[in-house]
């Protein structure tokens, strides 16, 4: 456990560092450069981050690739399997539910909400699509603390806040909206208009934008 | 055009106030205390983050709604349509073609492409499937600069490639892998295994990890 606080940008970057060793022999011992390397930034900046969860590597030599996805993995909380709601079963939410790459990583959607009559009570891609009005119930029932909001805009709020009644402790919000949530809860929100505007702003600055 | 090198956090923050302002009427004057309410951040960062494009407030009361506007749309270069190339036609590939925020913000996805022969060819939500292989020519015939890669991991680096060979400038990836680009091209990625390991992290930090 982390004496002090840890940054935002270093947990994002231990994410980066465990897929880059992925497939690498758990033998191998690491020079910090070459996994500096791998993830494109500086040796300072892998050894300030991994110094933060205490001495795991060899010294003067680098890290032990199998310590070091071990205890990645643990300080991410990867090796265990995450129970996941996620609401909104539109074409994001659909595409969310498809993506091969969360259950690969320890993260499993149990249950799908949505607001739409002629979808409750299908089945899809294995999971059951429940009323949005039970979410509270639901979660609290099969103990889910990670919700995923995939609904228009203005329904995001009330959404989280079932979800935050159900007991869910982390949000990942992709309505593009603001919404609000108590300390106790970390959000994270997936903006793509806020993504497609920065670019376009680097592309007015290039001089390209034309006349 | 600005003196400094702006921060891209103070882009995002841009494209958070400008979504912030749209329901509010022109005529109105708003004290940037107001708008840092609005969108959650201090006053202070509003005025910092404003300040690097010039004066546009008036001066003891704040900043007229439809200036605003009107500025914060030109310097992100919202205020033309932007012509994009999606890659990748799998489910989230569809979900970003018929996601209405887009178009709404001036961003157009003008062409698909995919490497899926029984793909190729068809029109979706009116816009023409192409082949990979024609990424460049396509890209240079039409003029566009924007692209979104939305393959798998393993097709991520070739694509770009083929983006930037057709004159690209800026990249949204969606694989889950780090693509390199030249310096003269804008890159952005999103990736959604960063964005639930970082919840994963502080779910377990706040102690209910379980046994």
């Amino acid at each position: 456990m982390p004496r002090f606080k840890v940054p935002e940008a270093t947990v994002e970057r231990l994410s980066v560092y465990l897929r880059s060793i992925k497939r690498l022999k758990d033998e191998r011992v690491l020079p910090s450069q070459e996994l500096a390397d791998l993830v494109g930034t500086s040796d300072g900046q892998v050894r300030k981050d991994l110094a933060y969860f205490g001495e795991f590597g060899v010294p003067g030599q680098g890290y032990r690739v199998g310590t070091l996805k071990e205890e990645i993995s643990r300080i991410l909380g990867v090796d265990r399997v995450w129970s996941i709601a996620l609401v909104g079963m539109g074409n994001l939410g659909a595409a969310l539910l498809a993506y091969p790459g969360f259950k690969r990583q320890g993260f499993e959607i149990k249950v799908v909400f949505d607001n739409d009559l002629s979808k409750i009570g299908k089945v899809w891609q294995g999971v059951k699509i429940e009323d949005v009005e039970k979410i509270p119930q639901i979660l609290f029932e099969q103990e889910i603390k990670m919700g995923i909001i995939a609904t228009p805009a203005q329904a995001a709020q009330a959404v989280a806040s079932k979800l935050i009644e159900g007991g869910v402790k982390a949000i990942l919000n992709f309505a593009p909206v603001r919404i609000v949530v108590p300390d106790r809860v970390k959000l994270r929100n997936v903006d793509l208009s806020i993504e497609l505007e920065t670019l376009s702003y680097f592309l007015g600055r290039k001089g390209i934008a034309g006349g």
